[in-house]
């Protein structure tokens, strides 16, 4: 089975994490990729580099605007006297409807929605090969290709068209549905990870040609908070094409499964002909964010079911942090 | 002439302001109170403390949801394992029609848009007398007096209904306007600070009872830019009574006082019988933000064109950072 990365995704290094108003290191780390890269080998995977499709496809989802502000922000910032090395927002607008400001510290606001998405030099050269990274997947779909795992890191699922967030730049997840959508087919994305899709949800809020489905820890208390909540279903032509299924904080293997039943529902009800699934490993009981409790065997479950339906699935990486389980969870799923 | 201040505003001592990526101590400290205290003493203003009107005068501009916050955050935040001594956000939501959390974390990025609005045991107690001051003031000019000084702080124009922001949580100067028009005036805010009065604007963006005019540094490269753009200029009701006169950074007294003639000729024309000035001092041409060069003489010059206008003035305490002018650009505004 294929499997695809690109070496110049682990140069994105970022160091600050702000939560709870204390600084740490960010968990989205690079060595991220050596411990996913070992979990899909282990399970039969053999991977090949992205083609370079180009920006193309990724301004199909990001707004030229944002896209502008990724490739250009770090040397911009980095001329601000006593700046530090990263590029951190410390003020936001209230709405989009907000005027559009000239300088580095206000576009950083605007287009970074936390402080868990800190840019340094390498951060566009990472996102551009991890979103190529989701494209090939995406064209392996296309060619007849089953259960392809792109290895997209930085993740991409909290990022919007115009808005980073939650260690996501480019929304690569979305990118993918948006190739798939091109070339004639009707994706679903289902979206596994611990934290609600909130970006990719956004992306297609108001589209009925893509469904969006999200599993997650109940966002009232937990990250990302705004968005996440049952009652989000989209709204105009894709009012009803948005489903989120928040779960309480550690649920486990068996309400998990159930609730994949849902989901899997209200897939074929849209009558999806592809399914790209935004695949954190972070709803694990060993993750450190600690929201959900899925066990490896439970991975294994997960992949088993969804092999049982009948549509091609694309597996995009989304979070999933260090842990002694983080690789093996992985494998569960990839053989399940 | 009478001026008001009531001893437990300087109980908030802010110590946490991120700007550039690098974390500083706030340039709004306690201090601030004792030397604009001495500057209108100096000018001949005698002190009052204010009376207690109770929540009713906050509650008409500031949203229940967000009073609850004030109140109970800081509490609230403290029970988090680990958290900072002050309540500050990390991710914040990209429109107000997101969904509202439960979290203390999600509800702190709602509620602040910015880092520069930490939140500590006493603030609410600061500001809910800053907000008395103004009232009070208030107050003085419905019973007649004229001139009146209302040294607020922590400051207030950056806060809007629901949202804190650079240094504000309430908006003094929109409570006091709102205090007027229910007493039958038909008020202008006149906002001099050198930042632009986002909060204020927002406030009263769609309402066209309350003029709000602003004269600033142009915000495409300073704080707040998202607002105080000249093409912001009110909606529904309220179009084309919300002014936002920008100036180029540096500008010097000419040029302000011939933009004072063009805000002055629209509260004219708005037929305003009152104004509440919001007093920001950083304009100086000392201050540390260093957005505008009014000078000393400027500021006398500024208040003597206020005082030949036949509106009462009533006097907002906004910005103004310590410096050796600061005290000396209050004395001769007051005496101007």
């Amino acid at each position: 089975m294929k499997a695809i990365l690109d070496t110049r995704q682990q140069r994105h290094d970022p160091q600050n994490f702000m939560a709870n108003g204390v600084v740490s290191r960010s968990p989205e780390q690079p060595a991220r990729i050596d411990v996913l890269k070992a979990g899909a080998e282990a399970a039969g995977y053999a991977f090949e580099a992205p083609k370079d499709a180009g920006m193309g496809p990724i301004a199909a989802i990001h707004t030229a605007e944002y896209l502008t502000f990724l490739c250009t922000i770090h040397a911009r910032w980095s001329r601000i006297e006593g700046a530090a090395p990263e590029v951190i927002p410390n003020i936001h607008p209230a709405s989009r409807s907000d005027s559009y400001p000239k300088s580095a510290i206000g576009q950083a606001g605007w287009h970074q929605a936390d402080t868990a998405c800190p840019i340094s030099e390498h951060t566009w050269e990472s996102a551009y090969w991890s979103a190529q990274t989701a494209i090939t997947g995406a064209d392996l779909l296309v060619g007849g290709e089953n259960n392809t795992y792109a290895l997209c890191r930085p993740p991409g699922h909290h990022a919007f068209a115009d808005l980073a967030g939650g260690f996501c730049f480019l929304n690569n997840s979305a990118i993918a549905a948006e190739r798939l959508r091109n070339k004639g087919f009707r994706p679903a994305i289902l979206d596994v990870d611990v934290h609600h899709g909130n970006g990719t949800q956004g992306i297609f809020y108001q589209r009925a040609d893509v469904l969006t489905v999200s599993i997650h820890a109940h966002p009232a208390r937990f990250y990302p908070f705004f968005w996440g909540h049952a009652h989000e279903r989209g709204e105009g032509a894709g009012l009803g094409a948005n489903l989120n299924l928040p779960l309480a904080r550690g649920t486990g293997d068996d309400e998990w499964l159930e609730t994949l039943e849902v989901a899997l529902a209200r897939i074929e009800a849209f009558g999806a002909d592809c399914i790209v699934v935004a695949l954190g490993l972070d709803a694990s009981i060993h993750d450190p964010f600690q929201g959900l409790a899925v066990t490896e065997e439970g991975f294994r479950r997960i992949r088993q079911r969804l092999s049982a339906q009948s549509a091609p699935l694309l597996f995009v990486q989304e979070g999933g942090y260090l842990s002694d389980a983080l690789g093996a969870n992985l494998q569960a799923f990839l053989e399940g």
